[in-house]
């Protein structure tokens, strides 16, 4: 069987896939509202929040751009904090739609320093909304979000965050971080098909919603809300994801929220032992790795992109390669969602039998 | 088992529901690619074009708002032929991105008059794109859609057609009949569950492309195209529906789409006489009547919703009821994609038995 360890979308268990294949149902009758109604109930609290928490049938890029049309003007001020290809594309998102952006850049393969964002903050009083990506696919870290929301609150600013890969496999307790939109999707931690983003909306986001005026439709959040008092989503959703939610929702409220973040982690540990063990360094800085994505540097000769066929074709393992500027820099293995220790350790000995196949040199 | 009649989503053959169980691909790796390049290929021959046809992960009327932030600016005139709710969902998306509206609506029921449309058009010289739905889910009427596009193109206007519970199921040759952007859906005739919403761009709409000025991210054509050449899309896809839909396309190719016409012309035709049959009014005229949704007036006493209550509860028959203002005023009868006219006798049947129990007095 494949192994597939990109980092979303991420294998599906068993009885998760055959939720998929159940029957449709009216998606305005009795049944469906029930349904609603539960996996709403069950996200808001694997979500931390007692906020709003809605279904938006579309990749997680759309709920990127549902959390600016929702929430923003056209000219608003907005500090975009970016460590990587996620973040630059929440910016550009926001920037499509008429913000004014004011980019705060690092280095990717590193975190974002929060006395960085305090000072952005302080020589910009105009500043109405903080975009931050929770956890960067592209290069494997975690932003310290708790640090980072800390200070967009000492100065009462609106919190925009992508949290597409981390909710619900990286620790993010949504009121208690003051989060005022967080977005994932159904296709990374939560085994399910993508398909599905779901986002989560605080009292500040509302009153900022009231006042926004960039032109939205479809990822309107107050049709969302009107909908769902009446057990409904505006438009006709993806009802096979929602019937492989709800199966995936009940196996992660069983395991636990916090046994899948200490799995999350220790999966996490094992992937980067396993590829320092093998000789090739970490792109992203340590103590910033992130616990459902791991990058791995194409050193010492290595050719990635043979490497991802050979592994592929011979071994029948999945794995990323480097986005953009990364393309062919860096390798990337998805350790998030239905994922053990074991799975990690046959990814780590498969490339043990490529990497030199691929023009690694082991010093 | 459930019968579920609704105008979308519709019931699907158990080869589809079986293709939704598939476990995760790569959606960037080569097996992806072959799928989405083969179903991109089939969808070309049901459209009936040899322009571009994009999959974009989202419910139909994402697919409305993508063909307005694709093709117009704000402060473009737009005509929008209206003839009921989706007609109207249409223009209040053009709307909310700031087009200017002209509206052109007819009685609910009726169809569009394409002479009316000359005279619109003729009247204003400013009008850029007209808008027109061209089978009305929610009154069951089907436009003369070839009689309003040629009078769309002797004045040499874009075309945006709502086709989302006709195409694959209705006749509509979309190069032959000038459309310009025309959207449907994978829960409707498709057989398919709900997710994708599927859309034609003709080489006008891309000359319109080059000069809309509308805020566009998720849903920008030009991201679709050039992912799709190198056998992507921009975002995470929705995976499952797109086996599934691959699965679907097969069986209607297979059938071979002048047969699915005329299934559906049948099953229509049967559905319009049983309801005659048993005394109860058809809401649209019949002239322009639907071949995929039956609209019937709640006449002679007819408590529509205990009727659609009863019907659901005591005969696992799902029928769908009026929507705004004719909320309570008709019910609606879905007979497109998988259906028989032995399924829509069952559904007579079951009226039968069931309007006399919610006030129905036959005369």
């Amino acid at each position: 069987m494949e192994q597939l360890r990109i980092p979303g979308p991420t294998p599906c268990p068993d009885e998760v896939l055959q939720a998929m294949s159940r029957q449709m149902i009216n998606h305005r009758g009795p049944q469906f509202a029930q349904i609603l109604a539960d996996v709403t109930t069950k996200l808001k609290q694997l979500f931390q929040t007692k906020g709003d928490v809605f279904l938006l049938t579309g990749s997680g890029t759309g709920g990127l751009e549902a959390a600016i049309v929702n929430t923003l003007s056209p000219g608003d001020t907005v500090l975009s904090v970016s460590i990587g290809v996620f973040g630059e594309r929440f910016a550009a998102i926001a920037e499509k739609f008429g913000a004014e952006l004011i980019p705060l850049r690092f280095e990717w393969g590193k975190a974002a320093d929060a006395d960085a964002v305090r000072q952005a903050l302080k020589a910009e009083p105009k500043i109405k909304a903080v975009l931050v990506t929770h956890n960067e696919t592209s290069t494997g870290v975690t932003n310290d979000l708790a640090a980072i929301s800390s200070v967009v609150k000492e100065f009462d600013k609106l919190l925009l965050v992508d949290a597409i890969s981390s909710l619900g496999s990286i620790n993010l307790p949504v009121d208690d971080w003051h989060c005022d939109v967080t977005i994932t999707g159904s296709q990374k931690g939560w085994m399910v098909p993508p398909g599905l983003a779901m986002v989560s909306v605080s009292q500040q986001a509302w009153q900022a919603h009231q006042k926004a005026r960039m032109p939205r439709f479809y990822w309107d959040f107050a049709k969302a809300k009107s909908y769902l008092e009446k057990g409904e989503t505006p438009w006709t959703p993806v009802i096979s994801v929602v019937f492989a939610l709800s199966v995936a929702l009940d196996m992660i409220l069983k395991e636990g929220l916090a046994n899948v973040f200490a799995r999350h982690a220790q999966v996490g540990k094992a992937a980067r032992e396993g590829v320092k063990s093998l000789g090739l360094p970490l792109f992203a800085e340590e103590s910033h790795a992130s616990n459902t994505v791991t990058a791995v540097a194409a050193a010492n000769g290595l050719d990635s992109k043979k490497m991802l066929k050979i592994l592929r074709e011979e071994h029948q393992v999945i794995l990323a390669g480097g986005q953009q500027k990364l393309d062919g820099k860096i390798f990337r293995i998805g350790h998030l969602g239905w994922v053990t220790e074991s799975d990690i350790e046959a990814v780590i000995s498969a490339l043990k039998i490529v990497l030199p196949q691929a023009g690694f040199r082991s010093s």
